[in-house]
């Protein structure tokens, strides 16, 4: 397919086969060097380099990195010695006879040559720069590699669903505000004036409309938007991998979900062993501190409140004890421990509290003086440490506890260089309970509803078969029939089945604080849909940037998302969001006064 | 793939192979007939129906129409006389021997029956009932097909571009306002109050910056936006199949739109012979009166002009006077040729004048008496016409005539019966002028610009290779790189060669009345992005909707969206667009104001 008006070939199918031959390539350059008189060009295109000789310095001299040439000439193989084995074309070169310059190119503002970036990636400018330039940015071959490895990943994905007869099907973008626990994009109707459409959080309410219009089998790659305060890696738009089944139950999706992942991963060359391991919720917060627990390594939590139930230590006559070991750190410089203590205030937390075992076993730390001999004497093997490990504590409540020393856990392994990018560890978190407190500090969502009780996961999730007659009664302790898909302690995903009776859903609602009125203002629709005949349905959605940046082993999602938003929105390429003209502002409607209107 | 935890089989898969056999099925109950005490279910799922037996008058009594069910029965032959060939389970039923309730339904608003709606599509509601009860109307099984078919044909597009190795890159919805020739959707902006973002009318900016960002081959089914009044078939949100090439001209972009297409009709099993008929854009007006000519059938417009050139009749000395033949409708009474003079009155036409020849030659009607004895003998001739054929005329303005009969060819097929949705004919149409006058009568969109020039693409239109250095001193007649594709009549799509330099580009703003200031404001970043190395390239996007409607030979796009909007961008189904709360009102920064904030 490499045969255009422009070329013969791409540059890396000029191959030793096709010495003696003429071929056309159209591309840019690399670099240039020069050397007697002659121009060695590497002339980059999509598919890599090749190299590229010319003679005639006449030619030659205005050509400047990143002009877009077109050469003909013939295949030769490269003088002895001037093989370049890290190059697949590395033992060619091409003789250019015709050159045309296609289109110059100014300075850059910053180096994007293949060479160079394979030096350092330190030279690259900061991301504001990166993405005013993003058209520059992008030519960079490891951003070329993510745009491909994504685009492979979605068509590994398609073609998964696919084979497992999904029909995909496209929803509105433009649709009514709903209840997700984050804030809607609106946009003005201008045919309606004073009315808005909201942008989806997810099509959740759309996919389970069509699992009651009988489209059993239902994904579609969306676009949801969140107007969300932004942090750390969000966008305000982002792409889910959206999936939905009717007539099924939490295993057929877990296993459908689990053939589609392989299929991504087997795009990227790696082999997934299914069935993919599965730890409850309770486990992963007990082991490992955390909803998404990172199972690269191990180094579990160890829960020490029975161990520390009478000490004297003021700081430990806590409801949870926990612990973690840093093996080998007993050594490290006071300093160190100190840093620790910021990280720890950083994250909330008052300190954290730790012990050095020296190398012939002897307790010493802060903490070691509180503690009773019984205590002192029993801690190595309570806590699973060696001599010369060091050993943190938290204690208080349980949940930020854990909390917190699954953080630990996480920061040591990334200490110990145990954090690689290539090395996937999957599990599936299950058993959920269908409600939390709306005064969870962990929560990263706004609470839907108002009462004390918010949804887990959604207020459209199932609480679990043996739940059903009673969740209203205990929701403290209802499950849910809900699964998240943990990758490297990053939350790829996550789905439920879903209520598909309007009597559940009801209830759920009322344990939620949403009164009928508001419930059928918010989502009559749904509960309407479900009086006409709803069949049992679950579905997952795979978070499709976090998904991609995981397997590209990218810094940030922005590296795997073509054209980004910077902080706070912005878009340093076309400068976008600006200011609209006076008519535009007018003509959305967002100034309509009914009370105006009907006087005219 | 059909055993999930609540089915064994679909209802298609049980066939004779499985006499004898216990199945579990689910579905809906799509209709029931009760024999001596004994009901007879025809079942429905997403394959079909399937027919099953149960004795027991207790099981059986509480179920109505689209109750979903679960049931285990064995399979049996049906009894002798009672198959049914035209099902593809005629042959056997299942005898049920557990039935469980999943979910009970209502009182249907309408029916949706597979039965019923072969009888007659008469007995649906209006749109505004179907749309409310969306997830009603979808299953019935000719919208079931139409999503079915609109996902194979997505993924029949997709696997045709991954063969000729496209990428498939996914660009953002919050962009800049661009001036693309419609009003655009805006998103207010919290983060940065006062701003806003627009949602694309295309992708046609971010696609040519993914160009001079390398990426060689690109394709998004995209969501288009645009704020328009709703005529005919328009949506608020829409979808493109938008594809892009670096290194190409306008055959190799053809060529791989001819494999995308065969691809697609293929999927629905009709074999398109390539390549594609091609027609100059001239001649488009010239003998069909359309820029989008229907080619499944012939009767082109005759160009009288000449003939006409000395002719006494007033009407028809005018710059342009043409005709079309209705063959056989000479004979038709005088109240269908009345109806014919509001048919084109409704279109803006003063009348339509038109003569008939009677079965011995002799020449009638009201134009007939107007013309001379030389045009009266010669006319049969000029036009075409047989014995028994009536002729339309019209005069005037060549091409709003041309327009009018180019209408009345197309009327006259679709009452001959020559229209049919299974028979597709394309085209390509090609040689297309580069601009066009803003006043033209036709013109869908607004002018983009302030000079008496827009363009007849859009401004990124490259002109074509013989009126580069020229365009701008005859805007007149200069031509561009561009083409449409066609099919029946209506335009599936189209695109163009691309500017690719910044000089060029330069010089067709200024044609267009942009002046620089307002380019650097508007799509600076593009200009910017040509002058660090752009390489040539050109595109094409197919209207997916439109598409999909055509091969579905739906009479319009909403029956081949799953969620389509009503009149005026209404949602029947969840009432959107609606009032927002005065807090979200708040958050969106609309009201926001700068002075007052300076204050503060």
């Amino acid at each position: 397919m490499s045969q255009t008006a422009f070329r013969t070939h791409h540059a890396t199918e000029v191959t030793e086969a096709l010495v003696g031959q003429k071929v056309t390539l159209a591309g840019w350059v690399d670099r240039r060097r020069d050397h007697g008189g002659v121009a060695f060009i590497d002339l980059r295109d999509n598919t890599g380099l090749v190299q590229i000789v010319i003679y005639d310095e006449e030619v030659a001299r205005p050509l400047r990195s990143e002009f877009v040439i077109q050469v003909t000439g013939e295949v030769r193989l490269r003088p002895e010695g001037n093989e370049n084995d890290h190059l697949a074309t590395g033992r060619i070169e091409v003789v250019v006879e015709d050159l045309k310059v296609l289109a110059k190119a100014d300075a850059l503002p910053f180096q994007v040559s293949t060479a160079l970036e394979n030096e350092s990636e330190n030279k690259l400018p900061g991301e504001d720069v990166r993405l005013k330039y993003r058209y520059l940015d992008l030519r960079r071959p490891s951003m070329q590699r993510n745009l491909k490895l994504r685009s492979d990943m979605t068509r590994a994905a398609r073609h998964a669903l696919e084979e497992m007869d999904f029909t995909e099907v496209e929803t509105p973008t433009f649709i009514k505000s709903t209840p997700e626990g984050a804030r809607d994009f609106v946009v003005p109707a201008r045919l309606v004036p004073g009315s808005w459409y909201a942008l989806p959080q997810s099509p959740q309410l759309l996919k389970q409309l069509l699992m009651v219009s009988g489209v059993e089998r239902y994904y579609q790659l969306a676009r949801c938007y969140r107007d969300e305060d932004f942090r750390a890696d969000r966008q305000p738009e982002f792409t889910q991998l959206d999936m939905e089944m009717a007539f099924v139950d939490q295993e057929d999706v877990m296993a459908m979900a689990e053939k589609v992942i392989a299929a991504i991963w087997k795009a990227a060359g790696y082999e997934v062993q299914l069935p993919l391991p599965r730890i409850s919720w309770q486990d992963a917060m007990d082991k490992y501190g955390s909803d998404k627990p990172d199972l690269r390594f191990g180094n579990p939590l160890v829960d020490l409140t029975e161990y520390f139930r009478n000490t004297p230590f003021r700081v430990f006559q806590a409801p949870y004890v926990g612990a973690v070991v840093y093996s080998g750190a007993a050594d490290l410089p006071r300093r160190q421990f100190d840093a620790w203590q910021d990280w720890a205030r950083q994250r909330g937390a008052k300190g954290l509290a730790y012990v050095q075992f020296e190398a012939d076993g002897t307790l010493k730390g802060p903490v070691a003086k509180n503690l009773s001999e019984e205590e002192r004497n029993g801690l190595m093997e309570a806590t699973g440490a060696k001599p010369g490990d060091a050993v943190f504590f938290a204690a208080g409540h349980k949940e930020s506890s854990q909390l917190l020393l699954g953080a630990v856990r996480v920061e040591i392994a990334d200490r110990q260089g145990l954090l690689k990018p290539d090395d996937f560890a999957f599990t599936w978190v299950v058993d959920f309970p269908l409600f939390k407190p709306t005064d969870d500090p962990d929560d990263d969502d706004v609470a839907v509803g108002h009462s004390k009780w918010t949804s887990m996961h959604h207020p459209f999730t199932m609480p679990s078969a043996d739940w059903i007659d009673r969740f209203d009664k205990d929701p403290e302790h209802a499950m849910s029939d809900s699964y998240d898909i943990v990758c490297n302690g990053e939350e790829m995903g996550g789905g439920s089945v879903r209520i598909h009776r309007d009597d559940i859903q009801d209830r759920v609602l009322n344990v939620l604080g949403i009164d009928p009125e508001e419930a059928k203002e918010k989502f009559g629709f749904l509960l309407d849909a479900f009086k006409f005949g709803a069949p049992p349905h679950a579905g997952i959605a795979l978070g499709w940037d976090r998904t991609v940046s995981i397997l590209a082993g990218a810094d940030s999602i922005r590296d795997v998302i073509a054209f980004p938003k910077a902080g706070g929105g912005r878009d340093p390429l076309t400068g976008a969001p600006a200011p609209i003209s006076d008519e535009q502002r007018a003509e959305t409607g967002v100034d309509y006064d009914p009370e105006e209107d009907e006087q005219h």
